[in-house]
């Protein structure tokens, strides 16, 4: 069989400088296999630091990945195992827009009647499942306090049936912070090719869940590519889709194409939906008050609706029907900020918090069907306001995982607002927020490229590990102190591999040194050979 | 005459996209001239923005300038108008390093016996000098709350009696944010034209201060091209030149060679020094037990100066004779934290804060002087840990102004430690730190180059923005909702003019069109026509 024509422009993807896949094995259960990114160190005291992974089978030398088939399916004896789903039986339409075949197809699954297969019920029930077992190793907890933080909402595992490919991570604040990268098309750029690139070059960089906010052609197809490539969680917005389908016209949404367009993503494998059922009629005259009025696309497209209809939003009414089709796969809320502010301006307003208020009691109704919850959160605020914003998030909503998008602490910034949004992120992780949503430096000026995305991912990966030490998370705190160590005792290749960016760390100091110079000197350029306070202080 | 070889590599200095420069006359004193960059908008409730500028004549067409020359004096009339200077007579040494003069010659000025020309001393005899109408137009502020700022050491204005040719400027909290930008050569790296060409380009992008850190050869020739050039103030560390004084020996180190650098560099013209008087002998077992022991540069080489004579610090001895010394030409104290921590593991640790007590007793020491100081700060700092440096520095060092080194919030981000210094620098200069010293993407590897220091610049200028804006400054709340209201009403040219850099702003959209789009279409790729949430809720 020849390769199809988008899975031969993709090179393998080459591992960190100085680092091996391994993988722990589970302890509750034998065939949980959790990858790590050992790195070798020049230190007695401490030759490998094992670092969590993100970046799937891909920089494993002993397996081969093919993306015209797609990542070996690791979850699926865990999720067949528990006998609660069966095949759906449903078959892909016309009108969801897939004129262009995957090459494997995989038959969906659902609950089987009566069952609830998501990692909350089996929680609650108190089954500490595989799941939750690989996301302890990795973490370095308990596996049962992985289950009780389940169980109790204040973490979410976001693992639809439908995409065993995904090694399971979680998203709440007593874990690692999360980050997640935003890639998809427009109607004026991109491709199927250029945005499957997009996506294993997020997981290369070390994003936790990549959304796909495609909006643009083949949008089902492109998301085909995309699952059953990803090692990580994927996310998206249905209502993209769902108008999509109706013809781009807002007048022409209905629940009946919104939930044919779940239940569509629900069987294709989507991990979790932003859904923006809080964005209400009576919250509309609040948001024409504002600089910048609405500034989600789902927020601008339902407020759209409402006028239109004179009716209130349809995700509202039937939140109970979408919770009963979630819970069928395992896929989890991310309730959507339709009203977040798009200025430092809006910040903190009436809108905004009105709709909040909305999403903690949306919470609780999706818990009550054992489907997994996180909240949305903005956006544009300013550092003094940003605390306000974690305080309410856990007053409304009982403890669910915040995630939110940056927030950008200036509006003046464009062309650096990755940089703009990592402040912002920084601190609001710092005080809780579990997933922080990168931003990049096109944002507000066109779709990012493969640069773009990957500036977006490093410097909100510095933000998370900046909340994780201000938080001393124990993981944090190690790296950390193996990279000062190594600095103070000039092991520079040690330097390199603790990095983000090992290339480009050694990158900037050898091209500074001439030919003369030894790049193991106890010295760089910054400094010199006699000025270089930590040489001198241990002359001392 | 042939123009210095050094003055042929420069070409003008461009100015902002739609900007033009403008004075605003004094009215306490109708010689003061304020410049300020006035941008033009396509918003008929505000045709004009005026924005601080620090760009001085360079971005003047009406002015020809030439680096071979030095810039206009504009101070000289105001320093000379107060009668209580006269020319110092000392004429520069070889021992000085000055074995390439600068085309044009400026006698040094001191003050007169008895006389205090210091700013300080001014405002609190009850004068508001043209300097400090300088500031209170550039600022927005009434002349007299300049005045009491500075009378009572919550503010300074570096501004040496021999450094004419520089724009007055408050650092302060109660004042606009300020950032730094350090450059200077090294023993391995860069050389005059390379240096002056780093302090025209920090101008450029808008740096409020520059330091010469200067390690390598021809450190007094090199400053001395770039004072001569340089409208912001010019601070640097005396005790490098010092040392260069003795052949690079630290235990050759000696009250005498210090006392001379510091004439040399007052007669000179630098605006600030960096004086390292609170690293006390005392303190230096506290920092044998940290993780990345001294890594301040004066720091270290006062350490082993101490351990090597058994002594305790020179500067603190002699702290006193400094104090007589910088009076006499209005030098501002930088009191040096040598002792600041180089890894989150050290932040606020025992050494950190005994110094910082003792720098709040050296300011009060120099306050009696009417001399002005302000407190350097750290370094590596976790989030958590920040709000602690500035309320300690707060109640230590009776209000004089912070200006802190980032700080860094995590320790592993080499390549992009000028992200991990802006977030920690947003944070602690919304809490009040008056100014920002700028970190590289190079900090930890190499010396700067050319775009590591305007990377550097502009991501520490978001941090200066985002900390007025925390603080509710009203300039910057309204240059933010200037480019917000840009924003929503899709006006790009404007939105191009109010960012930072608008080339880069202008490149990522227009690059992203292709040749049918219309550049002032009312979309971007990110979202393309149909899915922009501005535009929909404008159809509402």
């Amino acid at each position: 069989m020849t390769k199809h024509p988008i899975a031969m422009t993709f090179p393998p993807m080459t591992s960190f400088e100085g680092s091996q896949k391994i993988y722990v094995p589970g302890s509750v259960h034998p065939d949980v296999r959790v990858p790590m990114r050992a790195v070798a160190l020049s230190d007695n005291k401490m030759p490998v630091l094992r670092l969590y992974d993100v970046t799937g089978p891909y920089t494993d030398a002993a397996v081969t990945t093919d993306v015209g088939k797609g990542l070996p399916r690791i979850r699926t004896s865990w999720i067949m195992g528990r006998g609660d789903v069966e095949a759906s039986g449903r078959k892909v339409l016309a009108a969801d827009g897939c004129h262009a075949k995957f090459a494997v197809i995989q038959e969906p699954l659902r609950a089987r009647k009566g069952c609830v297969p998501t990692q909350m019920a089996y929680a609650r029930r108190g089954m500490v499942t595989p799941e939750m077992e690989f996301v302890a190793i990795r973490e370095g907890l308990a596996p049962d306090f992985v289950r009780r933080e389940v169980a109790e909402g204040r973490a979410i595992i976001p693992a639809n049936i439908n995409h065993p490919e995904a090694e399971p991570m979680a998203i709440g604040r007593n874990f690692l912070t999360k980050i997640n990268a935003n890639i998809g098309n427009s109607a004026l750029s991109s491709g199927i090719r250029e945005e499957l690139e997009k996506m294993l070059w997020s997981v290369r960089w070390g994003t936790d869940t990549v959304m796909d906010l495609s909006t643009g052609k083949d949008i089902h197809v492109t998301r085909e590519w995309i699952i059953r490539n990803s090692p990580v969680p994927v996310g998206t917005v249905p209502i993209y889709q769902a108008l999509e389908k109706v013809g781009g016209k807002v007048g022409d949404l209905c629940w009946e194409a919104y939930r044919d367009t779940l239940i569509e993503q629900c069987e294709q494998g989507v991990d979790y939906f932003t859904v923006h059922a809080g964005v209400l009629q009576a919250f509309l005259p609040l948001a024409k008050q504002r600089l910048t009025g609405i500034v989600s696309r789902g927020g601008a497209i339902l407020a759209k609706w409402m006028q239109i209809h004179g009716q209130e939003n349809f995700l509202y009414t039937h939140f109970e029907e979408i919770c009963e089709i979630l819970k069928l796969y395992d896929v989890a809320f991310s309730l959507g900020d339709g009203l977040r502010p798009g200025s430092t301006h809006d910040a903190n307003d009436a809108a905004q918090f009105a709709e909040l208020k909305v999403l903690g009691a949306l919470t609780t109704q999706a818990w009550a069907h054992d489907v997994q919850v996180m909240i949305e959160g903005p956006g544009h605020v300013p550092l003094n306001k940003i605390k306000e914003n974690m305080d309410l998030q856990l007053e409304h909503c009982h403890g669910a995982p915040f995630y939110t998008l940056g927030p950008l602490v200036i509006d003046m910034g464009a062309g650096f607002d990755h940089v703009t949004s990592a402040i912002g992120a920084a601190l609001i992780g710092s005080l809780g927020t579990a997933m922080l949503c990168y931003v990049t430096p096109k944002e507000h000026l066109a779709l990012p490229d493969r640069e773009d995305v990957k500036e977006g991912i490093i410097v909100h990966k510095i933000a998370a590990h900046a909340a994780d030490l201000a938080k001393g998370h124990p993981m944090a705190i190690v790296l950390n102190d193996a990279m000062s160590k190594a600095r103070y005792e000039f092991r520079w290749e040690d330097q390199y591999r603790l990095t983000l960016d090992p290339e480009r760390a050694r990158r900037f100091r050898e091209a500074s040194l001439d030919n003369r110079q030894d790049p193991s000197a106890r010295c760089c350029t910054m400094c010199g050979p006699d000025f270089c306070a930590m040489k001198i202080t241990q002359e001392i």
